[in-house]
């Protein structure tokens, strides 16, 4: 492509904004790639594929300060009139590599036909994504073998790629050699090939070939391997859509409920951590078959893999005893990112299939936190964000474009619902919305699966199918904050007794006070309390949080952040307001208080669908300055606290500006009889 | 290292004559490594691998001008005398990394200390070989975690690599990150690593972890892969020498003797392929053990192995069905070298072995063609040399500096006795060196597995045990080059009668001639013959190598050659003096034709134990000219001319000026009942 002269036709292309002179007769596809126009193109510009459709614009383009002839192209051939019989073309689409520059052109480049399009996140904060996947697919046409110049039907396909797609060199898997010879001819030679490449310095590896032109697309799974599930999210790498989505619970759950569990049922069972991989790696086939059904296509498609998970289960899925990752000083067999196939665990898509899991963080914070940093971005922030992954453990970063902090927490799992007396996980029934009138001290409350709250009328009705069966993690939290509201609780996390709360919701229950929630003892149902023990799980919970953020601001050299983000589907669910009057994130405007859903899975995402962040991770975990709250000193001062609800010391001026906090203490000189202690992590 | 100033001591190394000014005080490896002298070290000189040893020398050094004195190293320290009483060193040798320079001096490094020492080799003028095998060990001290900066195991081992051996990146295989954590503290932070590289362009890859110092070595085998026999060498790729050779018939050999009956057997059976494939990797296996059970080693320790083979054995082998190679215009699926994993060939060597495969050269010209070619160089050849190696189908390379070609050409199996009336494989009981008294045309001859000839003394004992069986395919050619001589057959290649030769030896046969050579009839044995048939074959196949031959010096621009090289093992048994009467190869001084033994054998040892040698041949291959006979016009008239004895144009003035040859003719009109047919291929 040789560039114009000034009496050459003008052609602009939109959006990009790019423009040039070509010679009449240049075939727009040509403009577009001699101008670095990102315009998408399968076969090569042979007119087969339709890839390459623009929308030419015609009339006066003041802006662009050029009018368009109806004659800036040249009029339909062949090919595209056989394309838009066969399979239609949107009105006043043309295809790139048929359609020549006749004159001044504008020509609109729509996002699907673009390779790099933009992927659509809803949340307006979020980086946007550019498709790039690291499985590409290539349409060439084969010099056929030649006795007098004999060479290899592969490395004539290697001449191929380098002549029509400038791949300077390719591999080819073991797997592709053996089943070459039969697609070439079966497609007379022409092929489509995938090729797998990660990054600019590696050598591209073929990882498919089939006869022909090949319409359809290839798929990818983003992982989010979690301790209790694994969610999967099935994309088309052609478009970055995500087509299905499916879950289940973790398999090694039989195992042990709790991380901490897992580990030592691997110490105690010689072949336990071998058993736990197994059973990972079968939830995995087992996951990947559900989602492959549920889009309904073949899973072999399936040729890219990212996964997600903290370091005790990233151990576990590679075959890697945790062993030492239960005990200090917590060292991860490997914490860089892994290039894997699928086959080497064990994973049934297609045969060559790519995996890749991002980098740990540190022994406790895993390529899910990596994921999060990945999917937030705080080294791109201006303004100071701590991100909390609210989990069994809760995973914490703390940066901005100057630096990034990262920690692990041991919150334990009563934020889950567990180890609460009327605890349960999120399912229709649980409570999981509370208002405490602070007058009357009565509750009122919603079920997951009703929008009507418990005083309104047709509640009985809503509820009818799934009673009222306990409160869920978010639902605990807006529970005890609002008893704290409502001058149930005090400040060290005492429930008071009726005499000093007024109310006979609050009654003695051993040696403390417990507050009657829901008593559904009269129709068989359950009666929902909360007890001084489930006050102090959550504080316990909390206390670790806050103390861990706080530990990350201290060593930021910071007393206040700019900006909260809760990532996890918890996170998703909880109050803003309710988690900072337990103490359990530091103090903000609320309107700073955002939800970035599974941040996780979303991370896995975009480093399923563009490559290049891939390395753009690895080298942000590499800048991140890790923090091991178990040896640091202030970490144990900042514990005890945050024990109060919400702090002994801490000011939380955005939070008192908008409300005030009884200012009370049921203390009595008695014990409370359980301590609060540092939980063990799991 | 910094350098030295002229009043610092002088170190002279021999025999590489590097010599430097050093500190008092520097260590001798530190020393030789400053000047890039090549001195072993595993453990990176903490005195415990005793890999660099040194023998100072002391005294006037008049070459040299210096002298050395005695206190021109530092005494014994500690680690050197513990090593002596320990393991003991031989007299006059010092560790490298523990005696420190103190004057000048002169230091031998002995061929056992270089890393890159010399294999030797019996043949004079064959290239010598550098050891520098692709897997190397490296002794390391790795830091322990530490939660401050947590960092995982493997990025430790990383960085104690990257110290302590200059490693810039390396990465691991999964099974190399599975049992890393247990080894390492097992060794207590001491490791020894094996390495695996091919060029240097390519990040090496940590093959296996040795807890601390591993004292042992590891082994690579180099294979030649034929149709007919599996033979290979176990090396030791610590010193390049070969351990222990062995071979097994190719149990694909049930499928069919040749190879075109077993492409055949592909095409018929939909199995086939694959059965032939598992059958060949079966036999590898077989082959693997009874090599390591011969050198007593455990073969999980083979690390490396290097294949060469015909491109149907070489296609077989990967699990790519060899269709194409069975019908023009002989397409290989690929015909670049490959790098592949044990286990990608279901190999039972050391988990994490790697494979490689040279080039093939063109459809029949495979990377057993591209083996002879890096063990006889022909590219760095002066004079103009022919390379042949003689098997069922014979492959030709006819090169010097200038140019190399290459071809392959049909000559079926009569040269291994096969098709021939009395013919037999090399076995003892077989006829393998003739003599015809021209006069009488009585033979004389010898048998394998005596030295002694059929009209001596002795012979009836000597023979007594193996009998007389047949003629060998070394032995038929003497034959029939000694029944030309002596007048028995024509040029043609007719058999004379008993009134055209005088000797009743010759008889009837049918509608032609035989030569009886030996009548056991009488004591049970076997009747010895030489049909006309038998000369007819013997024909075909001498007039298919000398026209490849010719061929390639065609293209060449050359009548002659200035030297020919024999490989393969029936090369080595050839007389070169009959070979040339029979006219099958072209005509040169007897003292220009040598046999290379087992060529293609040796050039898979060399790119086994010295990694570069790769990327070389994979050049040579690229530049070498490939010549199809098949559409090659002149081959069929250089094959006409070819079937007579020796030739009926071409001039052989080297042989005539020491023989001359009965000038007969026994044709009296009638045909001979068996016309030359080209062979089909196999």
């Amino acid at each position: 492509m040789t560039a114009g002269t000034e009496k050459d036709p003008l052609v602009i292309f939109t959006p990009s904004g790019k423009r040039g002179r070509f010679a009449v007769g240049t075939p727009v596809l040509a403009a577009a790639r001699a101008l670095g126009v990102d315009l998408d193109s399968v076969c090569g510009g042979r007119g087969i594929c339709s890839k390459c459709q623009i929308s030419p614009g015609y009339g006066a383009f003041s802006k662009h300060g050029v009018t368009v002839s109806a004659t800036a192209l040249t009029e339909w051939n062949s090919v595209e009139e056989r394309y838009r019989s066969k399979r239609g073309l949107i009105d006043g689409r043309r295809l790139g590599c048929q359609a020549k520059v006749q004159g001044d052109v504008v020509i609109d480049v729509p996002p699907e036909s673009q390779v790099h399009k933009q992927v659509i996140r809803k949340r307006a904060e979020a980086r946007q994504i550019t498709l790039d996947p690291s499985v590409t697919l290539h349409y060439v046409e084969v010099t056929e073998p030649d006795m007098h110049d004999p060479s290899g039907d592969f490395e004539r396909l290697t001449m191929a790629l380098r002549d029509q797609w400038d791949v300077a060199q390719v591999r080819a898997d073991l797997s592709v050699l053996t089943r070459l010879q039969p697609i070439l001819r079966k497609g007379e030679w022409k092929v489509t090939v995938a090729l797998h490449r990660v990054d600019d310095a590696e050598i591209p590896r073929i990882m498919h070939v089939w006869p022909g032109l090949y319409e359809g697309t290839v798929y990818g799974m983003a992982v989010d391997l979690g301790s209790t599930t694994i969610a999967g999210h099935l994309c088309d790498l052609r478009t970055g859509e995500v087509l299905a989505s499916s879950g289940l619970m973790n398999p090694q759950i039989r195992f042990g409920e709790d991380l901490m569990s897992r580990v030592s049922y691997s110490m105690m069972n010689p072949t336990g951590a071998a058993e736990m991989t197994a059973a990972v790696r079968a939830g995995m086939n087992t996951l990947f078959s559900q989602v492959a059904e549920e889009a309904q296509i073949d899973k072999t498609l399936i040729m890219d893999a990212v996964f997600v998970c903290n370091p005790v289960m990233h151990h576990l899925f590679l075959g890697i005893d945790p062993y030492e990752l239960g005990q200090a000083p917590f060292a991860l067999a490997t914490s860089g990112s892994l290039h894997l196939t699928a086959r080497d665990l064990d994973l049934h898509i297609h045969p060559s299939a790519r995996v890749y899991l991002l980098p740990c963080i540190a022994g406790h914070v895993g390529a899910d936190a990596a994921a999060v940093a990945l999917s937030e971005a705080p080294e791109k922030s201006p303004d100071l964000v701590l991100i909390v992954d609210v989990g069994t453990n809760a995973e914490i970063l703390l940066g901005n474009t100057e630096k990034v902090l990262a920690c692990s927490s041991p919150t334990g799992p009563a934020f889950e619902g567990a180890q609460i007396s009327s605890g349960q996980r999120a399912a229709p029934g649980a409570i999981e919305r509370v208002e405490i009138d602070p007058v009357t001290k009565e509750p009122r409350f919603r079920v997951i699966g009703s929008d009507i709250w418990s005083d309104e009328d047709g509640f009985d009705v809503a509820i009818a199918t799934t009673g009222i069966t306990g409160i869920c993690g978010s639902g605990i939290i807006e529970m005890v904050a609002e008893m704290r509201m409502a001058g149930i609780v005090d400040g060290p996390g005492l429930i008071g007794g009726p005499d000093q709360t007024g109310t006979d919701r609050c009654f003695k229950d051993g040696r403390t006070h417990s507050y009657m929630v829901w008593d559904g003892s009269a129709t068989g149902g359950p009666v929902i309390t909360v007890t001084n023990r489930d006050i102090r799980e959550i504080q316990m919970a909390k206390a670790a949080l806050y103390s861990g953020a706080r530990l990350l601001m201290d060593k930021f050299g910071v007393d206040h952040v700019d900006r909260i983000v809760l990532a996890g589907a918890f996170g998703a669910h909880i109050s803003p307001k309710h988690a900072m009057v337990l103490g359990m994130i530091p103090d903000v405007p609320l309107n700073k208080v955002t939800s970035a859903g599974n941040a996780a899975g979303t991370g896995a995402r975009i480093a399923l669908i563009n490559r290049k962040t891939r390395a753009e991770i690895e080298h942000t975990v590499g800048q991140i300055h890790k923090i091991e709250t178990a040896i640091e000193p202030r970490f144990q001062e900042h514990f005890v606290n945050a024990s109060n609800i919400p702090n002994a010391v801490d000011a939380f001026p955005n939070l008192f500006s908008i409300l005030t906090l009884p200012d009370i203490n049921f203390n009595t000189g008695g014990g409370d009889g359980d301590g609060a202690r540092r939980r063990r992590r799991g």
